[in-house]
Parts: C-alpha cells; structure tokens; sequence
C-alpha cells in the first residue's frame, strides 16, 4: 500500500478540492466522508468507494472495520499525521477518508412506502437533521430535488451517516415524480403553514404517502403544491412562521408513522 | 454620543471578551446580543440593556427601531465599520450590538402551564431549536438546567431570538423544581428513548405539565427520572436510538399543545 506523507500530493490536493467545493464534487461525480461511523455506513449504500486514506494509528485500533473497507475500495492509501489533519474538515481529525461516487444506483420509490420530498432545501444541517429523523422514524426513504448537495460534509455530518442507510431519491422534476406516484395510487400532500390547509391529524397516512416540505424561505412552490391531491399544514397556537423546517418535518414525519392504531 | 473608531477601545475589547467566553459572561453576569432582530426582541424580554452599539449606516435605515433601543439602554456609542467587523461574530456585520444584563427577573413556573424541562443539553443549536419550536407551539416556556449557556451568540441565533421572547427559567436544583411542580398540581414526566415507558400518544398532558428532555449522550439522569411521577418514550418503528435532542423535543412538545379534541 502506498504511503503519503506530503500535503503536496496530487491526491491530497484533489481530496482537498471535493471538501471545499460543490462545483467539484458535481463535476467529478465524487465527495467524501471524514471519520470511521461514516467511512462504515457508506458500505452498506450501495454506493462505490473509489479511495480510502486511513493512518497507521486509526488502522492498530480499528482493524476489523477498516480491514472491510479496503476490501471494498478501488485504492487504499496509509497517510501521516500531518497529511490527515490537512484532509480534515473537524478540528480533530480521527484519521480515516473516503472519496466515494456519486451516482445513486437507481433507487425507486416503492408506491406502499412514506417518503418526504425536500424542495430546495438550503440549510445541509437541515437537510442532515430531517435524514436522521426519517431514519429513526422508519421513513421509506427521502426524495430531493435542488436545494444543498446531498453529498456536502455537513449534511452527511449533521445527518450522522443517515443519509447513507436511507434510500435517498433525486429527483430534477418534482411536479413529474408527484405525478407518477398518483398513478401508482399514492396519496401526495404538500405542508404550509397556511391555517385554511388541512390539519395534519385529520390527513389519512394510511397506504402509500409522499408528504412535500419546502424551501426554508419560500416554502412548497406552486406548482408543486398545485400538483398534489392537498395541502396540510401544522395547526398550531403560537407563533407559526417561526417553526423550523426540520422541527416541521419531524412532527409531520411522526404523524405518518404514528402506529395508525394511535390515531382517531 | 461618543463614537468609538478604534478597535483596540477598552469598550470594545470588553464587548468581544464577551463573545468569546462563556466564563466572562458568567463573571459579569452580561451577555451579547448582535444583529437588528435580536436587539429590538430584548426590549420585550425584561432584561437591562447595559449598552448599545451601531453604525451610522444601520441607523439611518432604521432609525425607529434603533431609537426604540437607544431609550432603554443605559449606554450608547456609534461604531466606525472596522469596529463594527471586529465586534462581529458573523461574516458580514450588520452594524448593531448590545450588551445586556443575563439576570433573569424571577420568571416563575405557572402551574397550569406546559413547560419542558432541558436538563443538561450540552449543544447550543439544539437549545436553540427546542426554544424556537416552544415559542411556535405556544409552549409557555422552558426550564433551563446545566449544560450549554442559554446566553451564548450560538444559543440564541439558533432561537431566532424566541430565548428572549418565551420565559426561560433557570434552576440549579432539578429535583426540588419538580417536587415543586408536583405538589402544585402539575404532572411530571420524564422522556426516554426506553421502549418500556409510556406511549407519548396515551399519556394525559391536560392542565399543568413539565416533561424532561435530557442530554444528548445520557438522556435524562436517574434522579431527575425517579423524581418524576411518569416516563414516557415515543414509539417508533425505525432506530430510535439516532433520533436527535430537538427533533424528539419537537414531537414531544407537539402531542403536548395538540388541541385536546384531537387527542383520542
């Protein structure tokens, strides 16, 4: 295995260029994970790794689990001290990298399952925190369309690796995928906080549901929000506008899965 | 009014010693306060507004707002822009700082009230967030134990400045906060991930309530848990286990101001 120790390396240079920028990383079809939890996850996400960089000290007390991701990886690379904390994007680095492919292997919505569809969703720690909800909710996957990148370190960081064990859609068109999940009999709802919507615990979650959560600023789009069957909101007592997008989407999430036994 | 042009002006090194640290806040028994929103909010949390800063620039464009300021505040000083980039702990300054006085002017529990009870939340955002979802669901404020400064910059930009809208109690003494609460009426319960506890869905939160959401690594302590007349978890299908401080705080807070009708 070949050893790095300069942070001059072509490859440290190009590993450097996929934290900082967005454009690189869409460009390359590539990003990258920072830390061992995250390095793991990405093994069971049907993803490709194409390099992993790990130094000797993380490799002495984490062999069987880095053992498994070199068995995956196309290139593996030992790296110094020196070399990791350059790579870093945390103050303390644990000494382990990956550059992974983008490319989502093809992953569909299953007409039965609950999805939410993230609009535009700018904040990455936004986007992270509603991917470990839906995970920890038993949500059938996400669908994204524009917003912060998917792959950014901060999603994945603020999502703690959710984003890689949970089906992750993309999607270019919304008003077609809420089109093709209506003829496949899914119930579509957009959310607002507008207060002649819908209640939330007067919708049907029963069967399969894609609920819309909108751009932190703007919300649904109209379009979007005209395309789906209807609109539900969050009936609440105090000052609405001010409710998160992420706390939204957690307490929508929770009625989705709610066991429907619980509900009227 | 003096203007200050220097940024080596004791004033200002006193404001910035402010940002940096929590000891110094806690020594002083001052905070910081940066940004348009956050200062006119502090006019209406009954706090003592020690001193206020501003550009000319931010002035002319808001003079209203910023006079509203001026005449509670016990001092004033005009800032050159250089100043107003040193004062800043975001990367473009707005041009208005304020230090006020951290004292909490006895904000009691009101036993017909819900409160939830954050014991030792270490992370600013998630204190930040659970306060801002509290003020959008009419919560009738939080009861702050240990952990993370509730004055801290992070803390309350992660609130959108709902920490200085809704009451904040602070207690050093959670046990004796919930014998309390319990011999006034209220009913006391304890949140865990412990899927042995009580379905949030079938427990009763009519009339006065405080639920206890605790650290993020540790949950709620064993003593704060026995004190507590109840523990209740939120069911879930999915892994329960990675769901985060604020997001379990959201749901929680939501199945506690839900309208009763909608409550089977």
């Amino acid at each position: 295995m070949e050893r790095i120790t300069s942070v001059n390396n072509p490859k440290i240079k190009a590993y450097t260029s996929l934290v900082s920028s967005a454009k690189n990383r869409r460009d390359s079809g590539l990003f990258v994970l920072e830390g061992l939890r995250l390095c793991s996850d990405v093994l069971r996400s049907g993803r490709t790794v194409k390099e992993v960089y790990f130094t000797s000290e993380i490799y002495e007390s984490n062999k069987a689990e880095i053992d498994e991701i070199v068995s995956v990886s196309e290139q593996c690379f030992e790296i110094s001290d020196n070399v990791a904390e350059k790579m870093s994007d945390t103050k303390t680095a644990q000494g382990i990298f990956a550059v992974v492919a983008s490319e989502n292997k093809g992953c569909d919505i299953d007409p039965s399952g609950k999805y939410v569809l993230l609009e535009n969703i700018q904040d990455p720690a936004n986007l992270g925190a509603i991917s470990r909800t839906a995970e920890a909710f038993g949500i059938d996957g996400i669908v994204v369309s524009g917003g912060c990148d998917v792959c950014s370190p901060k999603a994945l960081r603020a999502s703690m690796g959710a984003l890689l064990r949970i089906p992750v859609i993309e999607t270019d068109n919304v008003t077609k995928t809420i089109e093709s999940a209506k003829n496949a009999g899914m119930k579509t709802y957009a959310s607002t906080p507008k207060s002649d919507a819908a209640s939330l615990t007067e919708v049907d979650f029963g069967g399969g549901v894609i609920v819309v959560v909108g751009n932190e600023a703007n919300g649904v789009t109209a379009g979007t929000m005209e395309c789906c069957e209807k609109c539900i909101t969050i009936k609440m007592t105090g000052r609405a506008e001010s409710l998160n997008a992420a706390a939204a989407a957690s307490v929508i999430m929770w009625e989705m899965v709610k066991p429907s036994y619980e509900r009227r």
